[in-house]
């Protein structure tokens, strides 16, 4: 019979599902290893969710102009002035993202490493993906001098590379590229013709926004970027599947704009009705949405830096994270004694972490980077406890000494400082 | 700038927009361009919407267990045995369509003319499309002779066709294949190695269930038959967008199942929580949910049927619909008659309703047909009115009788014998 080949499914979500299971079964498992901003629903939005039920027609592909609309405002209160005819919703990010790989020709040069589902995406739209190695300060951006390096050797080898994927802040290393690197890297797009992704759906868990300007390449290059977002991450709303996308001015963005609406046309149709009810109150941004933003971007913070500091005492190297929820250690200052206890690359890390610790962390080569690097991905927001200590977690001066939070973050000192043998 | 391509957006959703606006400017239009099962939502779904809140975690990316549980409980009702493991939810069945056809490799079958949506799909997917006629007593099929020869030459010209997409009942003629073209067919695909996507999701809208058999491919062929569904037509939830699918037993439906399993984790993550609770209730297919089925497919059928003796006295010819809520008339024994009227072709028939008689409908080479035909789609769907005079069609013993219906099929006379100059 017809072969069919299997790809191997997104690591994040199986891993998860992996942890699931193993919990149901009884494991006690410090669960590092999904990006989910795991925080209790505001009843508002519940609210709305209810009141949307009667929108059961398929109504604009776009979605309903009181939606684009709502989100229009939100980037124009971003310094990203939009109007509603440049902004699409869809049931998440993911299929955004899909639809641009689609239509955008040529091939895509990502960092490296980056958030899983890229690759694939353009590899089910028929890319080569080229991973650019990431600059010492931060991720989710290439180091603009390895990007020069690889676009020149994607042209020599007859490839060509047209889009470019930025994350701000990033998934996975939880740091924000800082505006003169962003201005740098859109004049390269510029100068090579490459359309600029920017999945922004995570700028609003900037954790000291005074502290860490963010500059979108769609205000450097707003010709040629598109910025994905959505509710997420920063309402803990994954399951809701809320997903925006903003094109941008001129005719490429309307071409771009066109070329994605009927795609989604073809590929989903619409954003559920309820679902847009839903995202025109939460993207007007009233006083109860905007505090759960800060205070969530806050709580996301102070647990990422305790985990970072752990990481650090463990004797690993670690970008300090600003935004999002993430850290990425680095564990090559002890790959001679690692190697001793067999631990010599990602997967045997994040192995030893789960069978010796009972600690779920994504492997870095998971993520695009290098096998054998000892680097892996340690998401931090499942870290909050049952929906009262989430709450309790919102409101707290210092959440990482909560009692609930201090047994995870002890768990996870045990787990990084075992790794060495201590 | 990187040149962007445009695809042509879903005709039909395309259509309904452009509906929209005129109707928003004040025109009186006739609306038979789109297949929305316009009805009221049923109050027990509401509700199931409101109490699916809490579930914004991602969860597994094939639906909880639960609502796989009660999908494979739908179809073993109908004859088709089922696990929970074989079946995956979505965000309606396009992104199911499109995940099969990006994982199955090779290239296409379809009937000829079929649904909108399968071939750019199929274009997406790199896949190259052959339509292939359809038997004179029903859509939704190829004709196994016409099957047959195509292949032989698909071959020949080095393509590999692999896979056959068949609709049961039929969008767009509003029929359903009989039994023994169903057992045929399935033959043909066993012996010529295709693997079958039977789309079902009309399977419900049988107006006279004892007179129709159904016969599912997965019946004939179970070893190679994967079944999409949805709430959308059934129950009026268009707008909520909730798919399902049913993957065979056996090897080849655990790889399909894995192989699309992947492509959601990586293209839409999951059907939204609330969804997952709607779809867990509905396809337990409690009293209130059994009795709108049999209410709407009631409706339909006698909607239909008055638009096919509509198209009949205009001088059409016309398949008597069986199912689903759509007819397809073929204009062809008035060919002179409308030539001298400057009508000759699909584009020109659908163009010379809309602009003579405010009726919009569906050209048929927008669906693959021959563009030269005189047919087109009428989507009967439309017609019921406001919510309240939806509740009065869905009670009325003849609905078609009903003062607000009939207003609406004898413009659909008139603008029909307009056509011929009458």
């Amino acid at each position: 019979m017809t072969a069919v080949t299997v790809a191997p499914p997104s690591p994040n979500l199986a891993l998860n599902q992996l942890v699931d299971r193993r919990r149901a079964e009884g494991a006690s498992l410090v669960h590092l290893a999904f990006g989910e901003a795991r925080l209790p629903v505001l009843p508002q939005l519940a609210e709305q969710l209810a009141l949307g039920a009667a929108r059961a027609c398929y109504g604009p592909v776009a979605g309903a102009e009181g939606v684009r609309d709502a989100v229009a405002g939100y980037f124009t209160r971003r310094r990203l002035p939009t109007e509603a005819d440049r902004v699409i919703v869809a049931p998440g990010s993911k299929p955004l993202l899909m639809a641009l790989q689609l239509v955008i020709p040529g091939d895509v040069l990502l960092p490296r490493p980056a958030w899983n589902t890229y690759a694939p995406q353009a590899r089910y739209a028929g890319k080569k993906v080229y991973g650019v190695p990431i600059p010492a300060e931060c991720g989710g951006v290439p180091a603009p001098g390895a990007l020069r390096e690889t676009i020149r050797r994607a042209r020599a080898a007859g490839a060509d590379p047209r889009l470019l994927v930025l994350t701000l802040p990033d998934n996975p290393t939880g740091t924000l590229a800082p505006p003169a690197l962003i201005r740098e890297l859109c004049a390269l797009a510029r100068a090579e013709d490459l359309l600029i992704i920017s999945d922004e759906i995570y700028r609003d868990i900037v954790h000291d926004p005074e502290s860490t300007p963010f500059l979108s390449p769609a205000e450097a290059a707003p010709e040629r970027t598109v910025v994905t977002s959505g509710l997420s991450k920063t309402l803990g709303l994954g399951g809701w599947r809320i997903g925006v996308a903003r094109f941008p001015v001129g005719e490429t963005g309307a071409l771009l704009r066109d070329a994605v609406t009927a795609a989604a046309s073809e590929l989903w149709s619409t954003l559920a009705g309820p679902m847009q009810q839903v995202a025109e109150y939460a993207y007007a941004e009233p006083p109860e949405v905007l505090a759960r933003m800060r205070a969530s971007a806050r709580l996301h913070g102070a647990v990422a830096r305790a985990v970072h500091r752990i990481a650090l005492e463990a004797g690993a190297e670690c970008r300090p994270p600003t935004g999002g929820f993430y850290v990425y250690p680095d564990f090559a200052p002890l790959r001679d004694r690692l190697a001793a206890r067999g631990v010599t690359d990602a997967a045997s890390l994040a192995g030893r972490l789960l069978d010796d610790s009972g600690i779920a962390v994504l492997a870095g080569h998971l993520l695009g980077d290098d096998p054998q690097a000892l680097r892996f991905k340690a998401a931090t927001s499942l870290l909050y406890g049952d929906e009262r200590q989430q709450h309790q977690a919102l409101r707290a001066d210092d959440p990482a000494r909560l009692p609930h939070i201090t047994r995870e973050l002890s768990r996870i000192a045990q787990g990084f400082a075992r790794l060495k043998g201590a």
